[in-house]
């Protein structure tokens, strides 16, 4: 068991220490050479996932790069950053991401389809026919459907989520109904091959999740010790449960907007949602 | 009290749904011009800081993007993405990320210098002249010197943590002696001026416990609600002492090159760390 463990440990590293593992200008590098041999003796551990991480303008970029960098960890696995061009595109605090590929481009039945969540960006995706189109094709074919934060509006403006359980950011869960889904409060749900996460920083653990369900404990283990994913928030107001009071109805009221134009836009492409139950 | 929280929670909501608050092309959306109103009104709790988050080859996507996200929330500071050029740059897991500013251009004295970590990028970075002079110079003057993962590696070769307690990533923690600093198994370590957080996603920390110095606690809360932030990983893994032993041997192993590595660029570049202990 134990040496099992340490040969899939071994070629686990080579890929989270990516930089180690690929530089080409570094031949004398001793972890290099030992990543490499131990990648060669265990080739079975390689992945062959293909991962297609939806960009838009305005999505919030930490609910892309947490789940990024999990999956980023699956030895083997192509992770794709998907845009409908190649132009850098803006998140919602401004940060320009370069896509890797483009709608037409990308796998018709990718591994897995992540979608970021985000506000007035994420509402404006949602609208656009291409983004449905693209978000709906791909989604019906891949082994996993999944989201983080607000992510989730967009699947179920896809017509993705009818008669799913699923969650999004906390101010936003329950307009999910509006698209067919059965809105859960919890931080990472599982329904089927369909996989939601809550707001924002829920992507570290949805990714985790992920990673742990393609590639088993061990692995995930050792992708969760390289990360040194052992939070210690500094306060505990991080859920509607646990903050002050008064914090939560203000950020309630100030997403009220939000909220009344996710029901407008469930109106317009609410029949869309709903003649796509589960088949 | 609770009024003046209101009011201060009003205004932090607007900063935090940016899109909503920054939307040119919807005058109509309430929830703008409810922010705009509360953005009016209590002018004193916008910020003036300014974030200077360098960028080089083959960072860790992960160690940027959640300290970004936090530092995002701080409403009126200015986050500027700095490298060499204004060229994208590669993560180590190959996302290229524009910069916003270039050395040339980044202010003198930013309220905050963040450095992100990586492996052999993080190495190169440490080891390039001009990357070593421009967060020294902006180190000296900046309110605050931080880093994630190990980017306290490249704020040790520039010279800025002779004295300092400071932390690492776990696999690389007791390397920062060879700088000077002195190394603490914490999170998140606050020595005066210089912040330092551990692995990867203790960014999150990192970056809450700043706005919280920053911007008080009740800003804090409220940043940490509106990002969902109440952690709940799958696994229990995510330090040396949780990890089981074999995958924390192992992974000690693969980085005993990137130690190595460390030990030489410290020979090299230790007289510049050690000439410039606190003044």
């Amino acid at each position: 068991m134990t040496s099992r463990r340490e040969m899939i440990l071994s070629t686990l590293a080579a890929a989270l220490v990516p930089s180690v593992a690929r530089a080409g200008d570094d031949p004398a590098s001793p972890s290099k050479s030992h990543a490499e041999q131990m990648a060669r003796e265990h080739a079975d551990w390689m992945g062959h996932e293909t991962v297609a991480m939806l960009l838009y303008p305005q999505f919030t970029a930490l609910d892309l790069f947490g789940p990024h960098h999990m999956f980023g960890s699956l030895m083997g696995a192509k992770v794709m950053l998907v845009a409908e061009t190649t132009e850098p595109v803006a998140s919602d605090m401004g940060v320009k991401v370069v896509p890797t590929t483009t709608f037409a481009d990308c796998p018709e039945a990718p591994t897995i389809l992540f979608v970021p969540g985000g506000t007035d960006g994420t509402l404006k995706a949602a609208e656009n026919p291409a983004v449905r189109r693209f978000v709906r094709s791909r989604g019906e074919k891949a082994e996993w459907v999944t989201s983080v934060c607000t992510g989730s509006i967009i699947l179920g403006a896809a017509g993705l989520l009818g008669g799913y359980r699923a969650t999004s950011h906390w101010a936003a869960r329950r307009q999910l109904a509006l698209f067919g889904a059965i809105p859960v409060d919890e931080r990472v749900v599982f329904d089927r091959n369909r996989v939601t996460g809550a707001g924002v920083t829920s992507g570290l653990d949805f990714g985790l999740s992920l990673v742990q369900k393609l590639r088993g404990t061990e692995y995930a283990q050792a992708t969760q010790l390289i990360s040194e994913y052992d939070p210690r928030p500094p306060l505990d107001a991080g859920s509607e449960k646990k903050a002050p009071k008064e914090v939560v109805v203000m950020m309630r009221d100030m997403l009220r907007g939000f909220n009344g134009q996710v029901e407008q836009l469930a109106k317009r492409v609410g029949l869309e949602g709903r003649t796509n139950e589960p088949r």
